[in-house]
């Protein structure tokens, strides 16, 4: 019944435009009555959207189960949840992106759909980095640079018609994102650096004093290839703060 | 006139509610026809936010100006521009926070106002980053970090009651944005890491392999400490990448 609905939905929505199209026009073409509709989408603007509310709750229960050794990774999985969703019906994604982009009042449901989806992802990270020192922060921006990535690559499947695999766009996107705050690139990402992930291989930094005044100083690093960029960076970071 | 009219209309919102306040009601407040309330302002909505306008346009006219030296800098400046408009009034930017969190059409028109700040900012990133490679991704998901951080940073002062300065913050997580996208901090950060800002002492990163299966390989790296981060980690990717 629901996905009957929605499809009876979309057919009009793309027949006579979206705001020419009323609940009672909705219901009659899929031959129900007028409260079936109400049970199942609160609005209209639902009934475009209508498996958002599923992967949000996907979501969710995906990154409760997630351990604590990759928050990034964790959520960076979790956005690919909302990707398969749109590549498992691309005819369908690319036009409503299209309606969607017609349409004033969609896009302003879907930002707020992407701001819950953010807002998911903020949360894991939250409770991953902690409340303290700059955690919340950097699980706000993570969540935000992980959004924008994620949607930039689906962005550019539907903008070509939905052809091709959207999960190559968006793994380089999202690797991205994961070099830029400091983790190393996630395997499934051709276009990573070349730095090897996830050695445990450590990074040996010492500082040697070139001078009183602090300009000839230098700094003194040797790693094994295999350590990941982000505990280099550490690394230094802590080397040069203690001098 | 457009002044009063914002007035009597955030008066009424806080006495009865936005939802139960009518352009009538507001016009009859302020001692005007019905039809100036319009000229000034598309809808209700409009007259929660009476300066975003003013400052979408301030923010586009900034970045035109900017040089290029320092993108990401432009559009972190560009965005203390939405700061400075909310810092101006405290009392009037706290109030309106309380009941944006209680009003749902109210938060969904600042998340496409919101929107519109992102959107101005990828474009100056845009078109300087060109849109060729990966300019156009990094644009948009910096863009997004930008956004992601002010808000964080404007977020905490207004839930503080508007007390001090709100800079402070929105600085300091600026500054976390421009580390993790490869610059050197503002330098009104206090809170930016300890490598000293903009040396053009260049970094010495040598390659010296250690066995023939990769494994032992390691990286010697020597730099000057005034070195920015950036470029440390710039070097270090190419000298890897060569290997």
């Amino acid at each position: 019944m629901r996905e009957v609905l929605a499809q009876a939905a979309f057919q009009l929505f793309l027949e006579r435009g979206f705001e020419r199209t009323t609940v009672d026009d909705i219901v009659a073409r899929a031959g129900v009555g007028r409260r079936s509709f109400f049970r199942y989408f609160p609005s209209k603007e639902d009934a475009v959207f209508p498996d958002h509310e599923r992967c949000l709750a996907e979501m969710t229960e995906f990154l409760a189960a997630a351990d604590d050794s990759d928050p990034v990774g964790a959520v960076s999985d979790a956005a690919r949840i909302v990707l398969r969703m749109y590549a498992a019906n691309p005819e369908f994604s690319v036009q409503r992106y299209r309606l969607t982009r017609e349409v004033p009042g969609l896009r302003t449901y879907e930002l707020s759909v992407v701001r819950r989806y953010e807002q998911t992802l903020a949360g894991h990270l939250r409770s991953r980095f902690g409340e303290d020192g700059d955690g919340a922060l950097r699980a706000e921006v993570i969540a935000a640079s992980v959004v924008a990535a994620h949607n930039n690559g689906l962005r550019l499947w539907l903008r070509s018609g939905g052809e091709g695999d959207p999960e190559v766009a968006v793994d380089h996107a999202l690797a991205l994102v994961r070099e830029a705050w400091g983790r190393p690139a996630a395997s499934t990402a051709s276009t990573a650096p070349a730095v090897p992930e996830a050695s445990t291989a450590p990074v040996v930094p010492f500082a040697v004093s070139g001078g009183g005044d602090g300009d000839g100083e230098v700094v003194v690093m040797v790693a094994r290839k295999g350590t990941p960029m982000w505990r280099v960076v550490q690394q230094i970071e802590a080397a040069v703060g203690e001098n």
